[in-house]
């Protein structure tokens, strides 16, 4: 996640402000310990501090339905947790020195404690989750950490995979990014005894927006500012991972263009995203993965339409349009 | 784990035998992937298969109490493939190239797949967890792997730190090595329906003996033949991380000697255990740190007398001798 336009967002979690407040509780909890090596780490890690978007999802889902209670708020919590585990480890594989401001684990204290630092946030997820009285959400999160984990293994695979299709993009994303979202909502929605179409229309609702998510978060990379984005940028062309504005250009440029790009995979240099601005450009390929992103909100936002007329469906059907709007 | 008189542990496996053939078919169940790209990295790391000591500790708490059935073979694989993840993030922090004759992950794909090659095991094994039917089983197991990775921070947190107190060194190798024993032992026990008081017994049999198997692992490492223990050696030295002969030589030497210790683990070579074979010969450091896991072992032996006098007794008593044979 990054900052674009974080006052909207803000503004669109007000109404369960409290909840949120109730989730870091939990979370705080969940982190606390009484070794003096860990305590240090966590509290750098609780500087990564996002706007706890994951949770939000969990509790609208579950006020979508009834009262939210602490059951909501540890799903909440352990979404939020699974998704900074990831991030410790992704800023090891990404090489970041950057996340939110704040300088990366593996930049401050070095890649081994980085990845025994996820490992242990990681392990802490499950531990909770198997104390959750919902067995159903128990699982449910136990199984999304293997399931994120085969997307990333799958985009590394695909490295240096120039002629990579969509089909296996939207496979990686929807499995790295968007499964957390669909969990989110999922038990949210299950914890508060929704029917099981319900949970499944609400996690295709996620699965949509965090794919969208994923989508501009790979535009930032390209087009973003540092400065504005808050983390280390052009990672992606860094590490050769082709994303969909570069299959965009891929398909659409011709011979000369597409070797640019090519080339500018192989070399691995972040800075290679502003020669490949003025090619992108040309080619529309930015505004094509745009419009995608767009068309994945718009089929989020459909999925609405069979869910209680409540004022969560409102907030929801917004917090899929802050997704796009973080593109600025 | 290594290779050290392989023969006389499978010997003394011989009567689970079928038991963990039944093992070895959940592992294969829970690792079955139809995703191309981990199944050819879960292949090679079903490689580094060892003598399945783990599995055997719950087999044996369970026929201790009664028949051992579906769910300890399910528990027995989740141990092992707790342990085989530690391995493959363990091998990243100690920039190993070798495991079990087997060529390492990272040296094999980098460290970027096997920082998320271990977190997709880890996560496999908290998906199972959440799946069995015992909910102690399940949530003892989903908790083991926050207190491996604590001790596993406070160890690195602990690296350089030449005047490490024994205190600390036994609070580490309880967490990182001990505490998966205890586990695998005690779900064993309480699956097949032993009281709480015998479940402790021996879990604290499994954290004797397991902080003994490191001690031994420990000397391994400084006085072992790579070619015969099969992994890469002097690591501990390479990450100036204090072990318990290297106290005991702490504590015992002069000055002179103890600066050349000190020197060895700034300097931070793997070879450096060459030249302090002599010192360690000279001042008994390792005789007295094998004194400490033979009396641990000791201990162990003891605690079983208050278990039921069954063949399974004798057993672990024997796997308990084992422990010390791996020092050949």
């Amino acid at each position: 996640m990054n900052s674009g336009n974080p006052s909207a967002l803000r503004h669109l979690l007000d109404p369960i402000r409290s909840d949120l407040v109730s989730v870091e509780e939990e979370i705080a909890r969940m982190l606390s310990t009484r070794s003096d090596a860990l305590r240090t780490l966590l509290e750098h890690v609780s500087r990564f501090a996002g706007k706890r978007l994951r949770p939000a999802l969990t509790l609208l889902a579950g006020r979508m339905f009834g009262r939210v209670d602490g059951e909501h708020y540890r799903v909440g919590a352990i979404v939020e947790l699974i998704h900074t585990a990831t991030l410790v480890h992704d800023d090891i594989l990404d090489e970041s020195s950057m996340r939110r401001r704040v300088e990366t684990i593996n930049n401050k204290v070095g890649n081994e404690t980085a990845v025994l630092l996820g490992d242990y946030i990681f392990a802490t997820c499950f531990k909770e989750a198997a104390l959750l009285e919902d067995r159903f959400a128990s699982r449910y999160l136990s199984e999304i950490v293997a399931i994120v984990c085969r997307g990333e293994i799958l985009q590394v695979h695909h490295r240096n995979d120039f002629e990579m299709t969509e089909e296996v993009y939207f496979r990686i994303i929807e499995e790295k990014t968007a499964a957390l979202y669909a969990a989110a909502l999922r038990c949210g929605a299950h914890i508060a005894h929704a029917s099981e179409e319900q949970g499944l229309a609400l996690a295709s609702f996620g699965t949509k927006i965090g794919s969208a998510f994923q989508i501009i978060d790979d535009i930032l990379d390209l087009t973003g500012e540092e400065s504005a984005v808050g983390k280390s940028l052009g990672t992606d062309i860094e590490k050769a991972k082709m994303t969909l504005p570069l299959m965009r250009l891929r398909d659409a440029a011709g011979m000369a263009d597409a070797s640019q790009l090519q080339e500018a995979l192989t070399r691995g240099k972040a800075d290679a995203r502003r020669e490949l601005v003025p090619i992108l450009e040309k080619y529309g390929a930015i505004q094509s993965a745009r419009e995608t992103a767009f068309q994945l909100v718009d089929e989020a936002r459909q999925l609405l339409d069979g869910l209680p007329d409540v004022p969560e469906r409102a907030y929801l059907a917004h917090i899929a349009d802050y997704v796009l709007s973080r593109d600025r």
